[in-house]
């Protein structure tokens, strides 16, 4: 995701920088990117400095930093520490908003993720494959508001259902686990529904699909992948719809409204 | 469950006679029953006319019926289509609660499963170790709401957290694969929480735990297991506190409104 970002900013003729926190990032964007540095999680004031000395004005989110690195291993620095005794609880949503207000409050403007390129944002309709028929969207349509009001918990974005019954429900595991136990025992028939939260902020976490998410469906034979249309990401779509299109998967944009 | 239920009711002195479902029933409850009869899912009038003939006038549902029966190998009565035909959906709570009435219509009464005998109920407060400390506790409530919205959702009634936050979420896969999966993800620390549904019909599908709950928190290390006081069935309480009680795992009852 930080690389396809990256990637998608300079083709606009952007000047990229990137702060890359060194337990998640590939070590292969350091070439997507005009600049990079490398940073722990934590080092909030020095990805602060590192963008002020680049010059930079706009900043976008990229990729995720799990949060068990607040658990193991991490040491904040001043303004991380400044941070985080403020809030009020460590859910990510909260976290996530206090480091753009921070930023915000220093003179940065943050880039809403669905800005970085229209191309990766999920049209409505048919994007991999044939529209579903009318029970199949009426599904997805139920699944959406479930994964909707579970994204609003802050468990997970994900579930995967079949004729209205709930198969797998995603929490720590992550998706894609949730997508294989999910498709196996939907039995060939399962549906994977992708949902934003209900007060999606588009400056973080919007959801994202890849071609991860359609091995994932392929592999334990899942049928259909549903999105937000106009939330998420499909992040390498040609790849994504030409890999669907061998594994007999459609992917289908849902309108937000549930059109 | 069954067979606990008829040991519970013999005890006191009632008459017990069993319609076993086939696919789900075990052979050993023939033992401890008065009279069985061996049907399979679907039989509704068989199941009918079986109690009339036996006299009875009491009925309470024990054990569960899994739904993909409806799907492979179903062939209902004509009882059991008509009433299949006038449902609105097939969700869980739709379906029992027309076998309920079905009986009802025809001169039966259902009793709670919740008052098959009062020592099954879970009380408020510790019932296997000591009382979880203020941290804990609040942890247990906070997932105490999340699972019941999702029991509400029809998604699944047992949810795992550590700390607040959500490790794994139970949908088709069964209980004790989410406990094993929350356990392992949890690392020795993880709250097994299950609830009742919100608006919970006392005549079905109440929540139990039993030995299988703690085995399988004790083989993925979970700590402790929050089950809902008045509302939950503990199966096996005895063993269930002794093989708690080997696993160093407590297990606490919450009240329904969070105390």
């Amino acid at each position: 995701m930080p690389r396809l970002a990256a990637e998608a900013l300079r083709r606009r003729g952007v000047r990229v920088v990137a702060a890359a926190v060194r337990e998640e990032a590939d070590a292969a964007l350091a070439e997507a990117v005009d600049e990079i540095r490398w940073l722990s999680v934590g080092q909030l004031g020095a990805a602060r400095r590192f963008f002020a000395e680049q010059g930079c004005q706009d900043l976008v989110m990229a990729g995720k930093v799990r949060k068990v690195h607040l658990f193991r291993n991490f040491r904040p620095d001043l303004d991380a520490m400044g941070l985080l005794w403020k809030l009020k609880d460590w859910r990510d949503a909260t976290i996530l908003s206090a480091i753009v207000r921070y930023f915000e409050e220093r003179g940065f403007r943050w880039l809403s993720q669905l800005e970085i390129d229209p191309a990766l944002v999920a049209p409505q309709g048919a994007i991999a494959g044939r529209a579903p028929d009318a029970k199949t969207l009426r599904w997805m349509q139920a699944a959406l508001a479930q994964a909707k009001a579970l994204a609003g918990m802050e468990i997970g974005q994900t579930i995967v259902v079949k004729q209205g019954t709930v198969l797998a429900v995603e929490a720590a595991e992550g998706t894609d686990e949730a997508i294989r136990r999910g498709g196996r025992l939907g039995g060939g028939e399962a549906i994977v529904v992708k949902a934003a939260r209900p007060d999606q902020d588009p400056r973080f976490d919007v959801p994202g699909v890849g071609v991860g998410t359609i091995r994932a469906m392929a592999e334990s034979g899942c049928r259909w992948l549903a999105v937000e249309a106009g939330m998420t990401l499909l992040l390498e779509r040609e790849r994504m719809v030409e890999e669907a299109a061998r594994a007999s998967i459609g992917i289908y944009g849902l309108a937000a409204d549930g059109g």
